[in-house]
């Protein structure tokens, strides 16, 4: 099936989508639920059978699981009561009620992120259907449609299976002094090709989604503010992953081949991983019931500056990288017999402060969230870009910290197959050994995996991704300049220094 | 009164020294509760016959003052309920009953800062009795001792009075190596001299005590962790700043005699000051009923601990300095016709970032407020400390863009004398003209505000009270060190390292 | 004759104007030549009868007086033969015949710097001799102007009278979107306002004059770019600081009145101080032998280019201050018994990491200094901005490292009024003692130094002026843009990536 | 021949070494040079038959290639005369006769570094020979030994031969608080086991050996200074890279088997990559001819410290990798239509500024160099480790700039070959597009450039082998410290402040 070329989608129902998920309740039910899909997915040029199981794919699955498993482990932390569903429910598809509510997904974003030490690929669903609760509310209210309440039906539904949800935001943009529908290439930015009475077509692409074949649905959203002219451009609407019509090609990673190598010391974190890939959709049918926005342009930039506030605020989980980084540091620091070195201690101490700084600006923009009108909690805009800055910065001097501390030996070490070789590994063995009783093989692992978060497969969700997800750092200068309201600063300033203005 | 050595001083009775003190409602009562005090204060090695007319020490008393006046002019952010009077009260007095009192604590904070564009010196004194509220608790638990119960009357008192009191803390400390009771000189740090049956006897010098003069009670509060040959050392007490005994002599500022010039723009900020005194005690009297330890040693380390974690995240005062000087820095680009500039627009974005990366670690620290055993609220040691540290960073950055964006003029523009001059005056008005339709009056307005920041009166406070108060960066450090949880981290790190361990 | 209005100002010869200054050998004749010249200086809003003898002017006069006496101290590093008149002439007035020179120049700055600890006022002077060396000789190898010889001439007498020359460059400039001609006031740049067979009358301000008063000439010259339209503000010119119809107005600065006081303790620095004058010039006469540029408006870019070319590399001498914060910075610390302290030494060893790097850039540029046309070498434009760059950051950065060093107290300590005073003296002397074998006075010595050159008066030359002087930042990265021969660097990049490109 | 144990080692004589040795005169021959050398080498678990010709390897020969062929092209940058041979040498082999020779290796450096674009492993070679001309001369003063003369037969040979040297000197170091003499393993630290008539036997291991197999010749070095007991660990000497007992263990590097896959664009530097091999000496025999130490254990500190002093400012290095990252990142903003943008030209010129301020430092370390007794220049010691420590830095934060600037695509697009299969690659070409003209093809191989050197193959020479090649940031730190004449530095701050002290 997956080879052949797509044919017309069918106009399958929304219950009809619905009935190909089943119930999720561990991980495993989690792996379950992404074989037989049917999916197109392209790796290293070649449509791949049976993406869950491919070594490759398989730790950015892993590091979705971990949502589920923490759910179980720890449901004071991952999961919420639903008003909704009047049932308990993963804290990633749970509605933001209070203030209370963000800080606590930020301090389960923190913990996935010390389980994985990755990108887990769950934030931009629940940020989605933050904002939707929201967007969708004020729609109905301005044109009286019924977006709202096809969202909440979704969500009961999403809840009551306790599925996952891709966010697919950003369009290729191709000439970027030109608006959507201005543009030669006129799937540039996804639209609605056709619409009849069950529902509509689209077409475009969405680039890096993360964890884009990994989830259930994919959520499609315009990336820009958008004008009247571009009105088949503002479309919202949730679409399972395997719908007919989609194409994924899949992102590469630095060192990412090592899952093909066998062994698990030279991944560094063989368990976990990241995942982005670019997604095609070719005509792709969404029924009416799972269309959320329909041309209702003029929404469209308050849905991004909420979802970039909800989602900038999301990259806390960086913190809880940070943490692994920090413990992956003290540990080759110790594995060397130099923790007591004093200036070794002040760079551990320097990788906490600038973690914790991070930290403090996503629970400080959490704490003073504000209620909306549709009732949902949107937390400070201010603070979040505060935060989403921050970690276009920190993360990579942390990195440098612990490339310091890590020591030469973590880019010039053999690999695992030499150690694996008799001759070559008793020589590794006996040379490349710290303190005495460490054995040589675990302060390999410990400096592969700083290798990992530092240069390699995760260092694209610990550097990179900090660097560009949910907005490159400009986005986030305009965004505070905008809100830095600087006539009443220049107020104060002015009063202080004596000159005459109004009160 | 003032030039004669002090006689031994009287055994003054606690009710006898609150007699003194009026109940404050203004800030015109405040300033007259100054007056006429009798106090011994050197500056400039003179003895002042009434300081709170002094014009170099009037603008400190104004700052204070500032905290009276908004009490009034903004109810709900400057005052609190009392259980313990059943009235409203200055917050600046308030015992912290949840996160939120603290995060609104630190909202006025930055307001104050904002209005003053200086230390208003009052958070020493909160700091102060939000300290001892568990601490008094829990030596009481240890020993059976009444300072829980001596404390709730005074803040009683402190509170129907509506008084201030400054934080008695930095002892001189000799020679570092040595500790109190090893001293060459035993009076490096306050000791009890003697006991009778109505109080003690103190002696010792306190060092850089913030607006130490104009408050009305000094707290005096050990300044490290004791031991038991230091029992003498361990004394906490309230003490009226009028007590017999007591001897100040003035701290100078940079550019502090401009205020003795006349005129108000070379002043720079002419209104508000900080002010810092270094505190002779000579055998002072403390009435039992104001002692609140009395060599209780093992208790000083968790006293200083818990004082800095309150005082640190009080830093977050700095942001509204913060805020005004994006608003003079903002006002003289205006003044100059820059302000669509992109390079001038993205220092003040600069600014603003850096400036609020440090009110979200305040406000963070506040949110993760924990409950103590006395029913009091502390806020989180580690993000307090990262508040702090950052305090001793961003300002000093902030500062110099701030003189990038002033232009060199700031540092070589003639006196206000010069512009009063005829001749050089017009040379002046016409030539230092920035955009036509503002005076060059403001622009040097502005100017001489951003100098007095950054280089004048009020550095002391934007930048080194912000690098040493409340504890320099390396003590920050040793705190971070402390809480970093580093055992926990490592945890993390091993096992995605796929490094055998205990779970 | 001070206190008059200027009448018309007389065609005085170049010859009577020369007569005026005597040969000048040793420092006090330098002094000597400063008095009884009759100019109108205001400071503080009036005329000062002998500037050279007043307390707040006489340190930046000491400060260029240390470049006489270096010059006879160690003649080797401040002295060079002059094929012009064949003597050994001071290095300040010596033409740029190598990049050796350059070099040995830089190694002058420096020490000039670890002397005066202050902005020596003297490098605008050899720089504009430097500069007009070239221009002169390409003005006149296209116009057949005589500019060259005048200014060989000059500079002759220059150097066997071994004068002083301050540069007055920056005119106010008004509105910034309009050129010199476009001007409402058409005195906002400096012009030529009558020419006679003699000479020329120039008009207008030149702002932030670097010892504009403490020297024997004046060389005005454009501040930027001009156009045909602006021919008449294309001018420079030699002017004696005595000439009939110039009004000095003294630019103040931190902590000024401090030299008021009586005492040297709490000036930080009692001998050495910088100068800044605003300098109106109006309707002053230059003989034609001592114009350099008439309305040759095309020259005025290159002019400036060169100008900043050398400017900006002199600004090495700010390591000479460095060398100093270092100094002062160790020195307290030793006073405190800290000197082993492991995070202490770090912090010396960063501020002398952070100076070292700006010295390595002024001598970087030295050496890869260029032969002109005429025959003088010009230090390379790149480095040169690269090196006021690094001025414009790592001054701020040792400040607030010296500042984390010296302690709160720098801030907080009495004035020496107090230390003066028996019974507050006492008490000081006693409790604010570091080591027991330092006397308390040197301590707090080192710490108003410290103070001087972080927030007093000589901040205004270790920080404000090292982030303006010789232009604001953003005009040297406005030089690096140009310099960086990017296409270079693509085509290095393009062909390690293989893709196809002329070779 | 390659899977046997080795038999003990031929005392073979240094002539015959020589005689395998061809003359290289061009890349070609290099190439040759290094085949059927029956060296034994494990990569990836196996012993490899032609290393040469290994695609792992290969990119790493033709950095070193790129050597001879600029020799050609450019002589006059890469080439230097000998007077020892009377010819025209590749400066690589050259011996630093005047400081003009040491600022012309700096800028053969710096367009290697841009040819090459990773590290091309020549450095250490050239640093070595330096430093052993004055240290073989020293101890020949000393102990009338006769290494000086040897050492120059050897490099007479060298340069007539053009052959490569590669430095081995980091030993494994095992338990740290230990001296070699006092390790459990006796071979933790080189030494010489055994002596005869003809020469010594050295066994050991040297650790991340820069280009190890690569090159002609290994000279083996003490790593650190040693005491009385280290006698048989103070050992220099020259072993050719195939001599019997020697074995290989290559050096995994992020992204490494990507040079396995087919294809030039997602290596992203093809042609060129780093080399950093584990050496194992298995008792190998050195002829006497080829011994320069043996025993003087007191020299082994000052050759470390003079290596150390050449070979951090070989450093600059980075700063023609720094001119890639810049030429790639306007390129990729080239490519985007965003060149113009102010906040994107602003981070260019960043890079730059950071990047030239490497540069100065090792141009301004060559200038200041001085001679020493045996003839040869050395370079400045204080502004060599101020080179490297800014290169333990800078290339970090450039790093950062360039993956700001290539946007988050870098780590999301799909493989080189899902572009080579139809489907995919039509989706690719279409949608990940930049400026119309510009084929998507380039744009993937700039982006895949920056990749590479921020995150993959060559992230390890210009990231962490910028931290701890030549000693990490803490070595520089200590020779800082040792060097910065605090004493003088105090000597001025206390003259200012007015404190008396001696002259």
């Amino acid at each position: 099936m997956n080879a052949a070329t797509p044919a017309p989608t069918r106009e399958e129902s929304a219950q009809d989508r619905w009935d190909r998920i089943p119930v999720i309740k561990t991980g495993d039910d989690y792996l379950a639920s992404l074989r037989n899909r049917g999916t197109r997915l392209f790796l290293f040029g070649e449509l791949i059978d049976e993406p869950a199981d491919h070594p490759i794919i398989k730790p950015s699955i892993n590091a979705l699981r971990a949502s589920y498993d923490l759910a179980i482990e720890d449901p004071e932390l991952a999961t919420a009561w639903s008003p909704l569903i009047e049932q308990q429910v993963n804290r990633f598809l749970h509605i933001v009620e209070s203030p209370s509510d963000l800080v606590k997904k930020n301090k389960m974003q923190r913990r996935m992120g010390q389980i994985t030490g990755t990108c887990f690929q769950r934030c931009t669903g629940l940020d989605t259907i933050s904002v939707l609760h929201s967007v969708t509310y004020e729609i109905d209210e301005k044109h009286g449609t019924q977006y709202h309440q096809r969202y909440l039906e979704f969500l009961k539904e999403a809840q009551r299976k306790n599925i996952l949800i891709a966010a697919g935001m950003t369009d290729p943009k191709g000439d970027r002094s030109k608006r959507p529908a201005e543009q030669a290439d006129p799937d540039m930015f996804m639209r609605v090709t056709r619409r009849t009475d069950k529902g509509i077509y689209v077409k475009g692409v969405k680039a890096h989604m993360t964890g884009g074949w990994n989830q259930h649905w994919i959520c499609v959203l315009p990336t820009m503010n958008l004008t009247e002219g571009d009105k088949d451009y503002a479309v919202v609407g949730m679409i399972p992953g395997d719908a007919e019509g989609i194409t994924y090609i899949y992102g590469r990673q630095s060192c990412d081949t090592r899952a093909l190598e066998g062994g698990d010391i030279d991944q560094g974190n063989a368990q976990y991983g990241g995942q982005e890939v670019l997604v095609y959709f070719d005509d792709v049918f969404i029924p009416n019931e799972h269309v959320f926005m329909d041309g209702e342009y003029e929404f469209a930039q308050e849905l991004v500056t909420r979802f970039t506030a909800y989602h900038r605020a999301s990259y806390v989980c960086k913190t809880g990288l940070g943490d692994v980084m920090v413990g992956a540091a003290a540990s080759i620091v110790e594995y060397n017999g130099l923790e007591k070195v004093s200036h070794i201690r002040d760079k551990l101490v320097e990788m906490t402060h600038l973690n914790e700084t991070i930290y403090s600006s996503g629970i400080a923009s959490s704490h003073e969230a504000k209620k909306m009108p549709s009732g949902i909690y949107m937390n400070d805009t201010m603070l979040a870009n505060v935060c989403k800055h921050n970690v276009t910065r920190f993360p990579y001097e942390i990195s440098r910290l612990a490339q310091d501390l890590a020591g030469g030996i973590m880019v010039t070490m053999p690999s695992e197959q030499d150690l694996d070789n008799e001759e070559a590994g008793d020589i590794i063995r006996r040379f490349l050994k710290g303190r005495d009783d460490i054995p040589t093989e675990d302060r390999m692992r410990i400096l592969r995996l700083i290798e990992n978060m530092t240069l390699g497969r995760n260092a694209v969700g610990y550097l990179t991704e900090s660097m560009h997800g949910a907005g490159s750092p400009q986005a986030q200068r305009i965004q505070i300049l905008r809100g830095m309201e600087v006539e009443k600063k220049k107020w104060h300033a002015r009063k202080l220094a004596g000159i005459k203005q109004e009160a």
